[in-house]
């Protein structure tokens, strides 16, 4: 997976706790919690790319990976406000759709919905899915969509499996978009509390 | 409460942190942190059942805990895509429902949708809000709710009262299940970050 | 942005852990992680009101900043049991809506639903989006909100911008309402885990 790489500037600090624990912990046989003390300093990034297909109620359901539970509300239907958007989405480490049987790197599976009647703007609760044999586990994020701006972030809250317990920052910006029916989104995932 | 016991096995390395942490802060009141430094070694652990009963809008009024807010859309209707569903559930620490005036030992209240067109697969916002002599507080959690395995981890993001500011990682399993109009979930609940 | 004040309770240990840290990464130019030991002593305390001003469908389209983007449930529509409100909402320091021109402190963006028969009771994903020469970052948070109690607490999971990685408790009071038209809640808010 190239897309992901242990950070290889560790501070010392991190590096000294993660020793003073090892030390006081020897007999334990799980993961090792390391906490980065900058956030110049990740302990892991990674780049992925999220695919959205939105069902148009058309011709679709073959490709699409989204649906709207909700229609936009009538507060503001040129912006989408209040609509709701449940999502199954392929994500792939390369900025290009998962050709014939290759399998993607992981799902993006939760929701967004649109919040502003001024202009287009978003609210995301999703959880990218490992299951492969380079990554099993998941990463859990959330938080407001400010697309107005080029690049935003979100939270990492949590994490299970080969992610146990991680926090971090994914920076999103939008990397293609076809109109309402499909975009793509360029996600740098940098994680600062692991367990390794 | 049975199901809850502070874990014997604190590693060393903790102890010697909140002995340290307690030395320096020996002026505070309030409670003192624990952050587990090995996946091996939760701070608190307890099992909890949830009971979630679907309104189906004929006469389970009386007995039903959550109800769809939106309809499956016609992406997957056969997989429920999109449906939206609401509940405040009875969380009890043996694997029934609670019986007569029966207090259950927390309510389970948050939201879960279904979000794959293959085949059944959920996302969950929750919070287990406890209000018993026992314990007071909330657990928050989130997640993709993989439903085609045994058992799928969701994450435990924060808490408050007797849970202040805890992460942890909360194993879900079906324990039982009546078609759509019941299921039971075992929560087997770790939690890694612990004031006390 | 006078409800904003970094605490000036800082316990000695957190000093300490600050201070080996910084000796460790002299080197870092990233944000320097603090957490707090105890409850006691946040990093960052603050102050903040939230107005909801839900669409009624009928004139006040201008004014609104929040519309249901589902129904109450027919399990129990007294008390809006499955309704879902999508918001963006001013966020001030001093609990009067905006007057004129004034920029508030802070959008309010997320979502909230209801989900008890017996009562009414929400449950919030939200994020406080600062974007000010005071602040520019975002906090999100999530949990239940047990309405029959006159104060309650949801957890902040994250942060972004000046609120790198935080986590912490916001309590939530009522602090006025028009029925269903506009309601104010003081967001007591108090971070614990701070990069500064």
């Amino acid at each position: 997976m190239q897309g992901l790489a242990p950070s290889s500037k560790l501070s010392l600090s991190v590096v000294v706790v993660l020793f003073l624990l090892g030390l006081a912990s020897a007999a334990a046989h799980g993961r090792k919690r390391i906490v980065s003390s900058s956030s110049d300093e990740p302990c892991t990034k990674m780049t992925l790319y999220l695919h959205d297909i939105l069902y148009d109620v058309v011709n679709n359901t073959a490709n699409a990976t989204s649906a709207e539970a909700t229609k936009p509300t009538a507060l503001s239907k040129s912006t989408f406000f209040g609509e709701l958007v449940v999502f199954d989405d392929p994500v792939t480490e390369r900025n290009a759709l998962p050709v014939g049987k290759e399998v993607p790197a992981a799902r993006g599976q939760g929701f967004y919905f649109y919040d502003k009647k001024e202009s287009f703007n978003a609210w995301f609760g999703l959880s990218l899915v490992f299951n492969s044999t380079t990554h099993r586990g998941i990463i859990n994020l959330m938080g407001a969509d400010i697309m107005s701006q080029k690049t935003r972030d979100i939270s990492v809250v949590g994490g299970t499996g080969d992610f146990f317990m991680t926090r971090g920052i994914a920076t999103l910006q939008l990397d293609a978009n076809e109109g309402t029916a499909y975009f793509r989104l360029k996600m740098d995932i940098k994680l600062y509390e692991c367990y390794v």
